[in-house]
């Protein structure tokens, strides 16, 4: 794709410096840019950057003017940055429209407008599917699922049935949603199958990353909630009857553990695990590999296992790593306590003698 | 599905008052349930729910008689109402008996009755499948592989050849059974693939999690063994030459690593892992995000890592978070001693002096 | 498969002691080895079992030249019975060459010499694939991915759209190459896509573990990176723009946050994670479960969150340990100093008195 740097401009609302006409073919960051590509300096410890970089074109904030060539100033070079790259990111997107001729199709399927549905794929009885939504090779969808507009589904994503996807999810390569709970009756030692018949909701704008599992909730009316706008990243884990607000942000490898419940725009770093039967508080962040035990209230900032204030885990930290020294300081110091009762018996000896 | 209060009594053999004749269509917890759903008491603590419930009838156990709505009076409510659960979810199992066309069926396969092996499948060569076999969309099932009855495998399941499956094993979503154990032979720090020629043996009534990954054995005789009754959650490492015991439960994103051996009856809560080449013994519980290094014998309860005993692991916590006003009391200890040294080298030197 | 000892010999240039023309079928470990079987003893340890072993054969050191049965005398027993394996492994490789007909293949795709592509397969457009590539059923490969030479890739594995990988790559079930980097620019509160627009390259030699995600990089001439020999496990996380060098070993999920970088020959262990934007020096190894926050130098040994050198760590966990029988040491202590103090009070009284 090749873009001429004011059609970017006009794009992004900015204010062109330099010659329109120039013709770009790709965005990167200020160190790998090469010829012809564009890129930004949104932090001023990249402005001497400028001077160096190869790129036809830079996107700067309001207090830079000159940069030796074509400039495009606007408020937040960092947002803009990000529409120029979804420019160059719809190149990719080379979406066919139709359903292919491979594709399994089951009855009572509503598909909407301008939708893709692609080579080897499985659409189950009775599923509804917005417009323009995309569904890739190896897609599987289960009876009575329900999906949004302008869904896009990667290759390999298993969603069963009776799952509903909101509008502009995007669900990567290998997902399942809408797996069993792991539920089960324990009866003389062995594990009886509790059905998982309750269902997963991904509301609007909800990423879900490659290979992470969603189950599906237990109970009739049950349903694990992924609510409008959060992010989860790849191999995450939410198990049965989970609900997870908005705006939040889960990183890979973290795992929340059933019937747990976080409110809005809270942050799981990776490798963080949150134990069942509890609520994280909206706007709280859980830092990495974190084991969270307990509620915490909205606002916490919390690391460690079990979870506490991040300050608080710093400071025993920090003590258990004065810890050898304080130990070999203790032993000494139990020495002088010995001396000194010695010393004080002798004395004291002495002076009943006296 | 609807079934009738009376139908249902007689499925989970209890007594009933009430109208048997009204209608029931899901089953749902005491506070989620709605108009013609079935719900249960088995806790004393939710008997108070009983005057809330919107539910039309309630499984209950001796003690209840009266709730002012039709009862299911059982000895074990929460045991009766997974198996009404069971009722419930037999709905979603549409299971169309057959080969679907455009599933591809190796040389020399046997195939049961009563079986369903749907669209977008891989059977390879030399494959046997018992009765009532479900193979969902998207299923591969490499060479000389044995399937019991009853089995489950649900869409995007790999099981690669040679791998033994008992009766009634239920494999979830992206599982893949039999992939290469991590093994190589490191030579001038080049690393060489030792191929992985053993096994896999998924005994009869095993559960595998969603995306979860059982590595085969290394040798010829070898086999990595989950034996029966054992249920696995999504997201875990089974590495190769592990041999799990009867009626475990390992929980999400846990890993087991070469060699090791779970016996009967070990419980793995999240995130944690288990070295190779050490023996868990039966009975054993492994908390949530621990760490196995050594042998553990049966009956352990343990934690942490590298894992203790739990009671110990909680004083080590406890201790710890004792050290930072420890550290500042052991400081104005050691200025006391320091006082008393300073006074008794004074009271000695006076007593010497007089 | 039926070998003859002398064939086997031959094939691993070894010294032939007792009756060559035995015929093996199998190779297995001492233990457990049957008639038939060939096994090994590189470890002096394993020497007594060389009487009670069942193989028929043993591969033995420059030390051993009697067994009472059939040996092989090689410099390195373990080195010649990983190559011995492979004979062995052959057989399960039972590869038909060509297109199978459901195959479903793009536009301009060049395909080289005694490829596989097996059924239920799909190809996007400009791939290329090099010779003797195996492309097993359920594999997706994205618009113009190159694959080089003798490339294995097993079923339900997604390569996305313009990655790059190498000859002899082996990438295992249901791998992700390629998912979407986990950015996102937040504005007010909402996460924004960042598209993740780079690429992924496997050099030569790599493995990669079942249902693992490597992500691509960010920007257009971004790429995440595994460089030449480097053997990844089972269900590992990749993230975005990670580099990592020649002849690394990383264990069953662990994961590597964005744009971090792993010089050649580190070693990762299983469960341990390293956060983004550090390097971790060249023949480093990172202990099992570890958080690595901060750069590590060459040669290092770390271990624990946050990880420390390990002898450092151990110390740390032994400090810990004797905190409990310490803190009552320390009230004790405290209680002899208050003693003390009230004894030097009393004498000090008196030796003012008098």
């Amino acid at each position: 794709m090749v873009k001429k740097l004011k059609e970017i401009c006009e794009f992004i609302d900015g204010e062109l410096f330099g010659d329109g006409e120039i013709e770009i073919i790709g965005v990167s960051g200020i160190k790998e840019a090469r010829e012809h590509e564009i890129t930004f300096v949104a932090n001023s410890k990249y402005i001497r950057e400028i001077a160096h970089t190869q790129a036809a074109a830079i996107i700067v904030g309001p207090d830079i003017t000159y940069a030796g060539k074509p400039l495009i100033r606007v408020a937040s070079p960092y947002f803009a940055f990000v529409k120029v790259l979804e420019i160059f990111a719809w190149r990719k997107r080379k979406t066919e429209y139709g359903i292919h001729e491979t594709a399994i199709i089951g009855q009572n399927v509503q598909i909407g407008e301008m939708v893709s549905i692609q080579a080897h794929t499985y659409i189950a009885d009775n599923v509804q599917i917005g417009d323009g939504v995309t569904i890739s090779p190896f897609v599987y969808i289960g009876d009575d699922t329900k999906i949004g507009d302008e869904v896009l589904i990667y290759p390999h994503v298993t969603i069963r049935e009776e799952v509903e996807i909101g509008d502009r999810v995007i669900v990567h390569c290998g997902a399942i949603i809408g797996s069993d709970g792991f539920g089960f009756a324990t009866v003389s030692d062995r594990h009886h199958k509790i059905p998982q018949i309750g269902t997963v909701i991904l509301e609007e704008d909800v990423e879900i990353g490659a290979n992470t599992t969603v189950d599906r909730a237990t109970m009739t009316n049950g349903a694990t909630i992924i609510k409008r706008g959060t992010k989860i990243d790849n191999l995450v884990q939410i198990a049965h009857n989970v609900v997870i607000g908005e705006d939040c942000t889960i990183t890979a490898q973290a795992g929340i553990a059933g019937s747990s419940e976080l409110k809005d725009r809270v942050t799981v770093a990776g490798q963080s695990g949150i134990v069942g039967h509890i609520t994280i508080g909206e706007d709280s962040v859980v830092l990495a590999k974190s084991g969270v035990t307990k509620d915490i209230p909205a606002g916490s900032y919390v690391s460690g296992f079990p979870a506490e204030p991040h300050t608080h885990e710093l400071r025993l930290q920090a003590s258990l790593r004065k810890m050898p020294a304080m130990l070999n300081e203790f032993a000494r110091l139990q020495q002088r306590v010995a001396t000194l009762e010695a010393k004080l018996r002798q004395t004291y000896e002495k002076s009943t003698d006296s």
